[in-house]
């Protein structure tokens, strides 16, 4: 029996239990219908991926899960009954799926669906070459936009949510606290709608990272660090502070920096319960306003940033790696020195960018 | 030499350091321009009032220091330049003053004015017989409008304020977390606003107050609490829930009742830090709003529902006692037991209701 037609060999990077990946052979699924097959270009590695290498989801991830929930790519194959797309298109994908029933989504909140699946999460994602996923999920990229920069659209569509569930208003002062992907991308985004910003970052590599955006960024360690941010917000205090740090210490830094009536935005996950100043809360009449993911107005106003190039993705993206070194890229963001976003090369072939 | 025409004698209430309370002779104030003196009819206690009694204030309230901003009376003397007051008009005081010049006053948030003046606190209060104040914090009365009610415009003006910070929408329901005299105003107002409510209480003696009023009241310590609670929300949760018990457990409460994008209104004082459980808040982006006093508005909007009968005053009016006995009031009040709003008679001398 001879051999039928090959496409190029297709692998993935799947979570093999805690502190281990494998990077293994893996044949491409055609598309049921409602679905489409995406050549994927790349892959950028996310705090929440990271989380899960370390085991900490387990719950949620059970080996061999493929992870990777932020890319680019191309369709290449359509299933039946999807219309509007053909192969060669440029696409990201929005990896949410909501059960449409629950009281979230019955509220029109589906991104906060009780069920939601996230694809990376809990169900396959897309660190391998070829990923098949429901029509419904893909978003549509301007062709000259480059594909390793289009691997930023998901983490840009969290801060796009972010800034606009704070409300943020052109002129307002708005503190960022933590100054990793994440807290950037918001500073950024922020900026561009208006607001005078500071990032509050230990890191020295991360604050370099924002200077070289013209960003000003402080340490939140440093000793006079309340007084300039008082100074720096004409003694008013901030109208708006993103929690983006995780760490108990960042929650207290976002509080004490808010102006009466200031919005603080909860945008990093905290595992345990924290210490939070109520008082302050109900002395200031301040606001706490919890945010998470995106939807699909985010997502295309994220393309929309990028394809504008308002968004540096070059200053943002440290390395790229072939999915062949996904470890090695996993460790190297581990290490946090000197990294910001990493992204895995998932090309089958090397074809161009 | 014969004595000159007198007026009543008066008397006030005075804290005297820690536990202590004296009720002793005091001379009329006569009004300075833009200042009006009030026969003060009936003054309430309230939650700041023992707290300054316990000493729990003394950084703010200095012997002797005059109690009381839950009040009502009729104007008695108008001072110079005073316009729009007459002897004889029913009023109540909106007890603040502000400094019109802080960023809080500058945004027009005057009532969480940073350098904010609040009479029986900062300043002398309505606890005695005659009340000189700012004519400018005089809020009018109508003439139907029992005296002994009118006390109460106070507290209301609070719940009136916590549910306009809830953006309260009629047919939303509304968890609110403590039963006390603020708690069942919110409770009561929010009601009024088309809400569906819910009291959570531990004590039985509130409960069955609330119960009276109409009101559904359950112990949070009781067994199936939250499967009740659920139940009650549809299975989605509540919308609004008031966290007005000051105590950590109260806000575990709060956040465990609310739906996705839920709003916690935080209206009473913690003195300390809180775990709070912010991946809730993340999760389901919940909203925190701190809600401090009233504004003018509020007022007003607290005058009319007295003015209407919405309120069931005589139902939350414990008890009423002679000045002469504001120890045995206080002391009444402390011990809890069977007592929800105690008012002070200030009355000089037998005047009608
Ligand atoms: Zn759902
Ligand atoms: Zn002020």
């Amino acid at each position: 029996m001879s051999a039928p037609p090959q496409s190029p060999p297709t692998r993935r990077v799947a979570y093999s239990g805690r502190r281990s990946l494998v990077v293994e052979a893996a044949d491409p699924v055609a598309p049921p219908p409602g679905h489409v097959r995406i050549d994927v270009a790349y892959t950028g590695i996310c705090g929440t991926d990271l989380h899960i290498y370390h085991g900490d989801m387990d719950s949620r991830v059970h080996p061999p899960g493929v992870l990777g929930h932020e890319m680019s790519g191309r369709v290449a194959e359509v299933g039946a009954g999807v219309e509007g797309w053909r192969p060669g298109d440029p696409v990201t994908v929005m990896p949410l799926r909501w059960c449409g029933e629950c009281p979230a989504c019955q509220a029109g909140h589906t991104h906060i669906c009780h069920r939601l699946v996230f694809l990376g999460i809990d169900a396959p994602g897309a660190m391998q070459s070829s990923w098949t996923v429901p029509a419904e999920t893909l978003v549509r990229l301007p062709y000259d936009l480059r594909l390793d920069h289009a691997a930023l659209v998901e983490p840009v569509a969290v801060a796009v949510h972010d800034v606009r569930r704070a409300g943020l208003q052109s002129g307002e002062r708005a503190l960022v606290v933590g100054g990793g992907p994440i807290g950037l991308l918001i500073a950024l985004v922020a900026r561009r709608s208006g607001a005078v910003v500071l990032l509050a970052e230990p890191d020295s590599f991360r604050r370099s990272v924002a200077e070289g955006l013209g960003l000003t960024a402080l340490d939140p360690r440093a000793e006079h660090f309340s007084e300039t941010v008082d100074r720096w917000a004409g003694g008013a205090g901030a109208a708006v502070a993103f929690e983006v740090s995780g760490a108990e210490a960042g929650v207290a830094t976002a509080i004490g920096a808010l102006a009466t009536r200031g919005r603080l935005v909860q945008v990093a996950i905290h595992p345990a319960p924290r210490q939070v100043d109520l008082h302050r809360f109900f002395w200031r009449e301040l606001t706490l306003v919890g945010a998470r993911l995106y939807d699909r107005d985010d997502f295309t106003a994220a393309v929309g940033l990028l394809g504008e190039g308002a968004i540096p993705a070059d200053a943002l993206i440290s390395r790229t790696e072939p999915l062949d070194r996904a470890g090695e890229a996993f460790a190297a963001l581990e290490s946090g020195a000197g990294v910001m976003k990493v992204l895995i090369d998932c090309r089958a072939s090397g074809e161009a960018r």
